[in-house]
């Protein structure tokens, strides 16, 4: 069984439960209205040894600061702010002492940089293997959620930021490479808090999400959600690295979100007013039944065989 | 550095953090008003195999069970309604498929019975031993909230069920006997949704916590965030098992609570009316600065060297 058909199989089986007023499984948040006109968002994220980061390639601090950013990654997805987040940390005995301080050193700091406070969570010893886990909360006003299912056919589709950085670091990393830019942007990504929240709250910004998997993904998700196609000019992915690794890697943290066309190119003027940088059109959102995203180089489409990261 | 140690620089690290309208680290859960006179409770517990479960001595229905249950446990103990919970599940090769989906009936069908919605999460690989963290959401009136903090002098302590079989279990599986009684109820630990929620709406009740790390470590909490001394009669403990289990042992998942004195007999009646079971008075409040639990035989003070139990 896949991850996501793992997903689909517990999202069927909470089916017949009742909601308690959440809007459930099946976006980067769990939506939780509590009035005012306003909403908690819920995410969690778990990463382990060895499969998420390495100890010898990463620093503590580094890893403290990862783990919080990822999770606070999808508030900045949804349109909302962090506000707090919850850390469950098994320790490896000899994990226990300098390694946990220096992690809480890296996890404070990402935390103060995001204005989100640390309520709670669980310390224990694991056997085998560092294990962090955490939750993070964030809130937002109800006409500024950005969902997945909210793409429009004409949409065009957008990213906020260079992508492959993290795929090809990780892969700097694995060859024993642990000093190269790249590496060092896979080791601390940088969650678009503001970004996020400002994109929020644009009326013509649609659907969003956090690019976690790779666009070859992360679109599909989108698509799926909002029941529509997408094409992708492959030739307008901005990256530094090869496109397969810029769409196809995972960890980029940046956001995917499609606007309104007739909005974009004064979202594009005003975001590079806001922030100094540019968002980049790759793609858009065509009619309905598509199963597959539509690659294109230069107006032609081609074939790859390109697939997001996967977790299992 | 010991558990309490870490936490207690933690808090301090993060003191200087804006809190964002969270009452923040050393209760069974957080807690954060939503207005209306309502508050949401958070709570996260992790389970590393090997560590708090062991494959070969418990179902995976069991294991997804109790990781629910656990973090119920902690809504419970504050007087609060579990409403949702996220759970990260980070699954060794050999687990994927079969091990899973029976886990997942088994927190299914634990969710059901207190209910509790799953609202997300995150499946992941692990190399080494199953690791699971569940962070559970409750709901609570403002004035039900029963925090650590709130003991008074003179209160009676209760405790609302019988003690130390799961310590007792959890040594017969240790020794290979994983079928005895004790086993099965280490295994299968009740969160007292109901009980908790009905002490929540007395106001006669004051502190109250769940019972993890046995009462001679959970009763110090209560001690040291009310700033009270207490003395727990050990003749009273109810427990099948040796006194010495009941107070040390861990996960017994029973609630641990003072109430006003005056109040303390009709309590028990009307408790007993409404669940058909008794409440045990072990102990009392006593006046401030004692640094730790006094015990007594039959009145007569005695010296043992009990301590509950030590997640490092």
């Amino acid at each position: 069984m896949t991850e996501f058909g793992f997903i689909d199989s517990i999202r069927r089986a909470f089916g017949s439960l009742p909601d308690n007023g959440f809007e459930g499984i099946g976006d980067d948040c769990a939506v939780y209205p509590v009035g005012g006109g306003e909403s908690l968002l819920f995410t969690s994220d778990m990463l382990n040894e060895n499969v998420h980061f390495l100890r010898s390639a990463a620093s503590a601090a580094e890893i403290g600061a990862k783990s919080l950013s990822v999770n606070v990654s999808d508030i900045a997805a949804m349109g909302g702010r962090p506000i707090a987040t919850m850390l469950s940390l098994g320790l490896t005995e000899d994990a226990v002492g300098e390694w946990a301080e220096e992690f809480m050193r890296g996890y404070r700091d990402a935390s103060e940089r995001c204005g989100a406070m640390l309520i709670g969570g669980d310390t224990t010893i694991s056997e085998s293997g560092i294990t962090i886990s955490v939750t993070a909360i964030g809130r937002c006003a109800d006409g500024n959620i950005k969902r997945r299912s909210d793409a429009s056919v004409g949409d065009i589709v957008f990213v906020n930021g260079m992508l492959g950085a993290s795929a090809a670091g990780l892969k700097d990393i694995l060859s024993g490479h642990t000093d190269t830019a790249n590496a060092r942007v896979h080791r601390n990504p940088v969650p678009q808090t503001e970004q996020g929240l400002w994109l929020g709250g644009q009326p013509c910004v649609h659907a969003m999400m956090d690019i976690s998997d790779g666009v070859a993904s992360d679109l599909l998700h989108i698509m799926k959600a909002s029941g529509v196609g997408a094409s992708v000019d492959t030739e307008r992915i901005p990256t530094e690295v090869s496109v397969e690794e810029a769409v196809c890697g995972g960890e980029d943290y940046k956001l995917l979100f499609t606007a309104d066309p007739l909005s974009a190119a004064d979202l594009e003027r005003r975001y590079r007013e806001r922030f100094g940088e540019d968002i980049y059109r790759i793609g858009r959102i065509t009619g309905p039944d598509r199963s597959g995203i539509v690659w294109l180089d230069n107006g032609r489409e081609v074939s790859p065989d390109w697939h997001g990261f996967s977790h299992f």
